[in-house]
């Protein structure tokens, strides 16, 4: 159906200012005559014949066919019966690695200007099992489960991605101090890993220990890897030292398949009105298309993007401009050389 | 035995450079005639009729019978059956909120200078409910625990801190989106709570967002409240944002006694030396002469200290000076008026 070299890609749109901040990647992939074909479809919650709601068979057909997408933010609707569909779709596809790269960006001004690590986070179970009882009645329990099988697999991504990746050093991040089964057993998986990558440094950190040191030194950690709840934490927060969630990128990553998306919200009050910025979601893309060892192409389009950040003239509002998504848009596609 | 202002506290000086920061505080308290009697134990972990390493009786029978104390680092034996000292000291006398005040100080150059937050932090159950299962070979499960009882006294415990400092805001610091059950009750309780302090506002926010917004603007916050864990990461991240657990104190009150604590550790390195720097417990101490309601002594003290700090001349290593523990306490000595 497509020239040898074109990559068939699932695209989701998603809610609030998705569409708008999809059609701004679109643009600037075409201009830069990325090889890519979108596959675009729907994620709206559907009710399944259980009675719960979930992904629409379209969009899990389109992921199974082509193994990967870009998805834009997706809204849950709060009530019994709905789950978050972000999740519903990690869960969908086993996608087991969930990988946020936190970089200082030039022409961003934060407090920080030598951010530049990866949080590497488990992504289908620990906090996240769903699992939750009343004993009786005011005595809740929630599970966190943690399996040797996940947790080797996750740790076996963060060292090879350290490798590949010219990185120097893995940091396992933990409270083993405290659940010493569950963390002690994501730990020993972590260590074990570390003695087949030797050329890649390993230590390990209790969480409370790194969240400080992040904040006073950022430049102390390289990757860091972890159970899933302490990586949901860890990636917000390091995103907060390089600009927030609407300049880092997200992706997640399984044995058959990869999800990237950006991680902020839908943005219902700007939503349709041009203000929106596109750039988490685009740097999403650029990890994706690196996923797909189009490493010329994700350089290109990066360096155009870092460019326009750079220069500082064309930037949206949630960054300090004027600037509309498509004049943003515009402007990267203008630096495309 | 002791003239009736007087007041009997409990002191574990602990291990490491314990000894030395204690006698610090001692020496600052006796010139500003502070109106206490130290009641001086031991918390070496001792193994009891059942094997296990636990704390001694001593300790525990002065701290029944003084029900307030001060205590330095302890350290924890590294091994099968031993558990962390800290939390048996918590969970011995039920000391359900762990509070710790995160305050900018002048004279201490950090990236923030808007920082003054407190963290309350429910002490007693949740992720540290030590309740674990190998279910199958290399399947475990932790059993996070939240109860009614525990998240209302919590609760309470923030919104009477909130007015009683004269604070304006509590946040509840929550996942309920992924942990419905657990946190949802925690939460439920923190909202209903706030209906009986209408003065101060309320306002709910997931885990991850407070991370993120927190490196970026602390100034949005206030009074925060949550379950176990999520405090331990919370109150560590904070303390890095003012220059880390060397400058910042925490207090563990229940409703039959109360300790305060350095959370830094034992510095092995430097134990010993007249390197170590006593702020934490001094601090600690100073929230300690509040709870105990000897205000005027606290702000003298604290004033004292302040000075020293702000004019920045025998600060110890950690610090960047090139003070000594002693050159230091004595500095603030001098200070008092
Ligand atoms: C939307 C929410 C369920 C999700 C999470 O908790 O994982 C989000 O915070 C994220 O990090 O992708
Ligand atoms: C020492 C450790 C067990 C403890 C904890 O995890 O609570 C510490 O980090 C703290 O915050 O007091």
């Amino acid at each position: 159906q497509y020239s040898s070299g074109v990559r068939k890609v699932t695209l989701i749109p998603g809610h609030g200012i998705g569409p708008e901040i999809t059609v701004a990647v679109q643009k600037i992939f075409e201009a830069a005559k990325v090889p890519i074909a979108w596959d675009e479809v729907d994620v709206t919650a559907v009710r399944g014949p259980d009675g719960k709601f979930g992904i629409p068979q379209k969009a899990i057909d389109s992921v199974n066919a082509n193994k990967i997408g870009l998805k834009g933010p997706l809204m849950t609707p709060v009530g019994k019966g709905y789950r978050s569909l972000n999740l519903a779709l990690r869960k969908e596809f086993d996608l087991y690695a969930n990988v946020r790269p936190c970089k200082s960006l030039e022409g961003i001004k934060t407090l920080y200007d030598n951010v530049d690590v990866v949080t590497i986070r488990e992504n289908t179970e620990g906090e996240y099992s769903g699992i939750e009882h009343e004993i009786v009645d005011g005595v809740v329990q929630s599970i966190k489960l943690i399996t040797e099988e996940a947790s080797k697999r996750v740790a076996e991504f963060a060292f090879q991605f350290a490798k590949d990746n010219n990185r120097k050093k893995v940091t396992a991040v933990h409270k083993a101090n405290i659940m010493r089964m569950s963390d002690g057993l994501f730990l020993r998986c972590c260590r074990e890993m570390a003695t087949k990558y030797s050329e890649i440094k390993f230590e390990e950190r209790y969480l409370d220990t790194v969240c400080l040191n992040m904040v006073q030194d950022p430049s102390k950690f390289d990757v860091l890897v972890m159970p899933n709840l302490y990586g949901d934490i860890m990636s917000d927060m390091c995103s907060g030292l390089v600009g927030g969630l609407g300049l880092t990128p997200s992706g997640n990553i399984g044995k058959n398949g990869a999800l990237f998306e950006s991680v902020h919200g839908t943005a219902p009050d700007i939503a349709g009105k041009d203000l929106a910025n596109p750039t988490a979601l685009l740097l999403s893309a650029i990890m994706m298309l690196r996923h797909l060892q189009l490493n010329e192409h994700a350089d290109r389009v990066q360096d155009a993007c870092y460019q326009v950040l750079r220069e500082g003239k064309s930037l949206t509002g949630d960054l300090g401009g004027t600037g509309t998504c498509s004049g943003y848009t515009n402007a990267i596609i203008s630096k495309l050389n």
